[in-house]
């Protein structure tokens, strides 16, 4: 059987990690992609990369200065990053992050002859985000057959988001099955340059309240 | 009235030069962006700019290295820009080039508040890339309607392609009724560092042949 080749978004949190682990044990040859938007917290890009190599996948990261048009708590520095929960779509919301993300995957994933790109959102855990439901994929799913010359040809691109019903608990207990170390990956919004996260932020609770309901060990290591 | 706020995608090129001046002329409020993807006409964003200037548009460079992926002529120097016409889509076809353009465009209109966003593409002299399609087009738009904050607020974002069913000679006529001044514009995908065209690539030669249907003297300086 020849390779089967995948992109994965790999942002170097939790979840991208997980899904990373499960295109790998599915068999596909992964190439992972990191961005570099102009996130405050950079220090999961360097995780992304210790995490990409312990699973043994190509690793890129591709940057776009989305910094230069503002509009999130995420890439504005005058904008401060919430502790408690807020109603509605949060400040940490990046602008059509998410639509940008699999585009440049696709065009990835065009040039490598790939089929499968994984991307780890959630719909349970996504803090509201809109590009994080299952409606938003297969809209991009149905323009990726549309945008590209592996589409018109008739090889269209599947969009996996094997997470995007799970709670993060469910998330934690798969990636400890496929053996990983959840000490590698950074999901603090604010997290310091050593990668130790704050605590406090809305990634930091999801991430806490899942390793407690998971019944597993929490790794993170807290500022 | 408020002023209604459009962002456009400018490439310094004639097609979309002649979209901004027709936004502008609806009265938007235009806001130019172009991207600097690693092209090797890379003039063509300092005619972006002097074009965004004499129609008084915001302008704004985004860059993403394309060119870290290849897969295109326009992007990798070791694959030629062919001279001769060729079958199916060609080599110059830049891997899901606007679906990335356009999700840039979507996060800067998100943070604008704009709920247009202008795009030169045009299905008849467009060398057969996917990605210049009407039915591209709609798949986005109903992609936009899911993947930003305002889309979810029932802000819809619409994706306006005036030229996509244009004839070269029809943009052209166009955009000189509008007083559009096609000697800034570059097409040429090798033009030189003073843009001047090389007059033999598929881009060249559908310019010439425009300006010779439209019967307006041709304003481009070749090599």
């Amino acid at each position: 059987m020849p390779a089967r080749h995948a992109v994965v978004l790999l942002s170097g949190g939790l979840d991208s990690a997980t899904t990373l682990a499960i295109a790998a044990a599915q068999g596909f040859t992964c190439h992972a992609l990191s961005v570099d938007y102009g996130q405050r917290h950079r220090v999961e890009l360097t995780a992304a990369r210790k995490i990409a190599g312990m699973l043994q996948a190509e690793h890129r990261v591709m940057r776009v200065d989305l910094a230069g048009i503002g509009g999130s708590a995420l890439t504005d520095p005058t904008i401060a990053v919430p502790e408690s929960p807020s109603e509605g779509i949060p400040v940490t919301y990046v602008p059509a992050r998410n639509t940008i993300m699999l585009a440049l995957a696709l065009g990835w994933a065009e040039v490598l002859g790939a089929r499968d790109i994984f991307v780890g959102v959630n719909v349970l855990d996504s803090s509201g985000y809109p590009d994080c439901r299952p409606q938003f994929i297969a809209a991009f799913e149905a323009l990726a057959a549309l945008a590209t010359k592996a589409g018109v040809e008739g090889a269209h691109v599947r969009v996996q988001a094997p997470l995007i019903q799970w709670s993060k608990a469910q998330i934690i207990r798969a990636g400890v099955r496929l053996g990983l170390d959840y000490s590698l990956t950074v999901s603090c919004y604010q997290a310091d340059e050593l990668g130790r996260a704050c605590g406090v932020c809305d990634a930091c609770r999801l991430r806490r309240a899942g390793f407690l309901a998971a019944a597993v060990p929490d790794p993170t290591r807290y500022a």
